[in-house]
């Protein structure tokens, strides 16, 4: 997640359009679903060829195409075949290295994003995800890395048959797929808000090393967060803006709810970055507090203790002639001088509220 | 405060436009009034059923109905039936994690925006509550999340027959309430500005530990301050731009008026974010110089006492042949030495400023 | 001067256009003067009754009314009237902490900046004081907040009847209001670069906790003139290019000049903010390396004086068989043995550029 | 690399169009060779005489002629004449220090950016190389600074008679150069990235001096890298909305996958640049940290140890009348006192966290 | 240099066009020079009276009239007359103290730019020049503040008849004037940048406190470089998309070049102030290091001899009943405990790398 286009070296060279997988394989079969709808009827299948989908393609209603785990070479030069899908779109599916985007093609429009996940409710470890949709006029076409259940609120909604993605066209089932990605962001911005304001309970109440460790890993996050964010927000507000036939004036407004969310999600994250940074200062400072109240301590204890030692070397000197060795209360005399220097010492350090 | 979005988490899936309240909920039961008025007459009522609101609507005149505390989600959606409102517009007013914006939806505008207040007046401790604002042909609604005073001395003016309020349209009733608004905003920052300021004195006479958490807090409360304040800016700007017949030529020059009241106020915050980071300045060299105080004084105490301890301890060694032991004057020598060597090392530290 | 905004709170829930006066009340009693030409002739009056000045609008010529101090709300409305004033020019006029702004209300301009100046040429304390111009068809108001000589040069250049002044407009006359108010500008700021350079050359020489005062005080100016210069700059701008009947073609060419005058302080006020932080850098290192220089005494002097108390320790233990004790050389040995440490210790020393 | 514009001031003073070249030159004989080709045949040759292209300019099909070397000055001064290029044009080509542009001369559009490559792929030593290239209506010219092999799959793709390059135009081709040096700033990056992530582990770890000059290093070359891409994006923004019509419709939608792999670039740069000053910020709190060790570790002794010699200095002095020395149990006292009083310390450290 | 403004208080209170000399006096005299030319014929002479200049304005031909020295304000008063000068142009000739810009005044455009320089190769100490400009339809008109040899090689381009400058317009003669200038920012830039390798080396090699007033040096010098650049770059692109009839067409692409030039020379400008910025980092930590450093070796001398002499202490005590005195090898023993003791702690210092 941190190195960026790590994998892309293997495709240097190679021209544009050239189908290699670039990201992780997943040892998974790909699955593909077919949902295809209008307001009366409703039909799901799982499709083994993609010959089996274009026929749907005819008919009235909108076929949505979903793909869980990215799809075999030949079976996207099948699709890119029947679906007219530039070699630059079928490219740009394989290489889950993207930056999130839209792009008008004409004939369909090409949307990649990232969704952003935790693979265990438990865990910090946030996962990524890109996810890619075609646009066309009467179909959708969805691209998952990893099968999962993302979509699966969206299937349910669609069962409805009065609710108004039955009633609405290929462009409300688009939003209805990037509503759903954007609102995991929102989780985990409370997610990470969450441990920020533990982190700063703890740093407020005893700064430790590990803590900065804590501190530099939420940075990250927030920074690799971000990362993506700007570009979906550029990427929305082109949507909305689009002068596309594919969005609908009707489903201008949902997108542009989108949008709000998604400025207000990285309004969320600026002032997390604003929050850590702050962060950050009070954990220097409180090494730079303790480090004055570790060198206060030693600094009492050698002030007091140098000169009551010096003055016991004095009295432990060999000369034969020291006056003040035969005097009868010369004992007790150094005990008075020694307690009255550090009576002395101990209200200076007093005064400097050192003590 | 600080975890925007923290309770979103319960919508995720959920079809846009679906009424759930995100946000506290408080136990009042919500009051809803209505004030129908034009230059003429004036009527105030409580409201139960929102049907009798609606035959308002027919008769000349504008209506106010405000609600204090979020209402119910029945009763939203007969208003929403009522005054003919986009679902997206009811989703947006049950929650109350939004960010600050206008939307034009023809018919009507919904405008919403924070309002930020002192619990108790000695209190340094801001509160936010979200204010939903619906501006029609002849009706305003608005929103607050709790019961509250802030619209109190519009209801005031209104009752003044030769006011400008009885003789404008819902567009300047509209800029009252938020002027009513923008003006707390004033409140706030004066309040911080004081503190700020107390802090500074402080600062430079004594800084202490302490004081770096009053300072995080005010940074955290301008971190905050300002993420509510850009998009309010954003928003007004909007509606003084607006080409929406809802707002008319005349009234524009008072959303100007405001417009600059808010740029005035995010100045005034900003200067105050530059002069928090100075001080954060001034509290780091503190620490420092601080040190350096204490380190002088273990350094000079140190170098002072060690080769005066040294000088006793030669002479408390026991060798038999130590000539010195046995001279007549050899403690009165120590002595000199020992005194020599202490006020040299005196002159040297005060040639480096040091004592 | 720090705390925006301060009394602004007893305007809060008023309407827009209440008259209120907001800012520091002067004692004296307003001044009110009137200066009134043509390319032949000139007349000045003290004025006591707007009316009186209200005659000189039908005559042809210029009118130039000036107060010196805030007038009384009584005085204000008058003038109002006669003038054709919107109730937020008035209200913006006795409101001494307005942001700079050029406002175009058709039939006349308002226009506010802020003046700085020193009080007495020796003091550093810089004042600030609002001043108010609105320029009409045939006339000028200009409202300053206290008495003062500042538009005196204006007034002298008005009595040569071959001048420009006289021979211009109200335009070219409200340029040389404003051109007299930005000069002062370079006054201040050539008074803060001199500051500046004391100091940066006082931290060079040696720094003390004294220059953060002065440091952070320079800064805090900066922050301050900063707050009025960008709003000015823009205020400038927008006059240049307005397209009010109220500004002569010909005046354009002076209006930027006064403009590039402002990006001039602009750029000067952003270098010294660079040099005011390049010279905080300064400061913590030399703090740093004194704390480095303070720790190599007391590292030298210990580690020089330890081992040697150490060995002096040793022979002065009582044991009853010390070989070393009965030596007749066994003293001469100790001194020899502790001169070569302390000798090996300065050459480490040396070495490692701590003597 | 660093000096920029370092060997530019033999040229001060020359008039403009002055053919000087700038940078390091290089021994070997610059290499020319020519690919005519179209969608039958292709040809190639290795070019002595620059006559010897001209020949085909008059022929259907696109020549492209490639510079390996920086040509000598009279070379290039009769392919400007052959070819109608501008003397800016030839200065530009010979001057290997400019910034990434692309400039339109009606005729041809003049391109110029840097490609940045690895000496050795397992030094870490980048390197950077200017590459011009022309783009006229049937022909492209480039220019490399030195032989190498970036180019070479290029040539491979152009011998296969059905691809698109050889059915496409000379801005097509003009785009897969401008492709395979883009896709090399990845190749860089994943090197960096590698890189900064070994020494965030190393750093996490155990941070150690010789650290910060790799991080300074890494920083340094995330500077350089920066100053080539922003203005390469701009080129590549340029030509993407060029209205040249020497860039077909069908090209620029390959123009725009190029700008989006340059913003992606960019992106992960900056990623990179906050993860390299957050690695800042762990180092100099890792400083502070151990620093605060060493210091607890010191004062832990000097609690400890100088009490007790304190006290053992106390019975060492030879007072006459010292009655505790003549005690029966005396010594053992003594020894209880210390271990008591060690005991204590080692728990007060203990509350404290030092030990 | 650093004083911007310094001088303009002279001037506060005079109305625009006042012609008063802002800047250093040079006693020299200023010379004025002639030169009229056109394809065929060239003249050079010195300039007693501007009359002189005028009467070659009727002639075909260009006329280039030099001012070296500020004029006197007869001189240029003269000159205003009979060039038909604005007396705003004629004001900011003599304040050298301006803002670099570009003005059209309709029959001439006035530009004024700051030129930089080294009074002597060796020396690092930048100086500053002020540079006017005046095109008009057929003369241009240069002032420089100093007699200096910077437009000589323009001058001797003249003499040559067939080159590009006796063939061209007044604008391509203005562009070679600037031209010149901004070459001179490499030549500054290439120095600094040298000066700044230097540094770079010398800090990691080992960091001084005099390195830092070199570092602040050269901060400075970029903070002042930078003050003059970026006007430089607006008013080079306000020529370039200038509309004035004065440039002409062919002359844009030469504009075009030198602001090419001027962003690269920013460019590097920036990347210098960033590489600084990593300098005072690399400082910073090394004085953090050493101090680390410093600390260890106090901290390992003092944790090795205090337990030792804290042990010398105990046997160097008087008590009557000490068994371990009497003992036969009891000195030994103290020895034993002594070196062992020792060891361990060399031990511990290993094992902590403090040794």
């Amino acid at each position: 997640m941190v190195r960026p286009g790590k994998t892309r070296s293997g495709k240097v060279g190679l021209p544009p359009g050239s189908l290699v997988h670039i990201g992780e394989k997943t040892a998974e079969k790909t699955k593909i679903s077919l949902i295809h709808y209008n307001e009366q009827t409703l039909q799901r299948m799982d499709i083994q060829q993609i010959s089996a989908c274009a026929s749907f393609l005819q008919e009235t209603g909108i076929s949505w195409i979903s793909f869980e785990g990215i799809p075999e070479i030949p079976v996207l030069e099948e699709l890119g075949l029947k679906f007219g899908l530039h070699p630059l779109t079928l490219e740009d599916i394989l290489n889950t290295d993207q930056r999130p985007k839209m792009e008008d093609y004409g004939d369909y429009l090409y949307i990649v994003l990232k969704m952003f996940y935790f693979d265990n409710p438990g865990k910090v470890d946030i996962k990524s995800e890109q996810i890619s949709i075609i646009l066309g006029a009467n179909f959708v076409i969805s691209f998952q890395e990893q099968a999962g259940s993302i979509f699966q609120p969206i299937r349910e909604r669609l069962d409805n048959a009065r609710g108004r993605l039955r009633r609405s066209g290929p462009d409300y089932l688009t939003h209805a797929l990037i509503d759903a990605i954007v609102d995991h962001y929102f989780l985990i911005l409370e997610n990470s808000g969450e441990r920020i304001e533990l982190l700063e309970q703890a740093l407020i109440k005893s700064p430790s090393a590990g803590m900065l460790d804590t501190l530099q890993g939420l940075k990250k996050e927030m920074i690799l967060l971000r990362k993506s964010l700007w570009p979906l927000r550029e990427m929305i507000s082109t949507m909305e803006r689009s002068e596309s036939p594919l969005i609908s004036k009707s489903s201008v407004v949902y997108f542009k709810d989108i949008y709000d969310h998604t400025i207000h999600i990285i309004d969320t994250l600026e002032t997390f970055r604003d929050m850590l940074s702050g962060m950050m200062d009070i954990y220097l400072s409180s090494i730079s507090n303790r480090m004055n109240e570790v060198m206060k301590v030693l600094t009492v204890i050698a002030t007091l203790f140098m000169p009551l030692t010096f003055i016991a070397g004095i009295y432990g000197m060999n000369f034969k002639y020291m006056p003040e060795l035969e005097w009868r209360w010369g004992y007790a005399m150094v005990w008075g001088i020694l307690l009255t220097i550090a009576g002395l010492m101990v209200l200076y350090f007093r005064r400097k509220n050192w003590w």
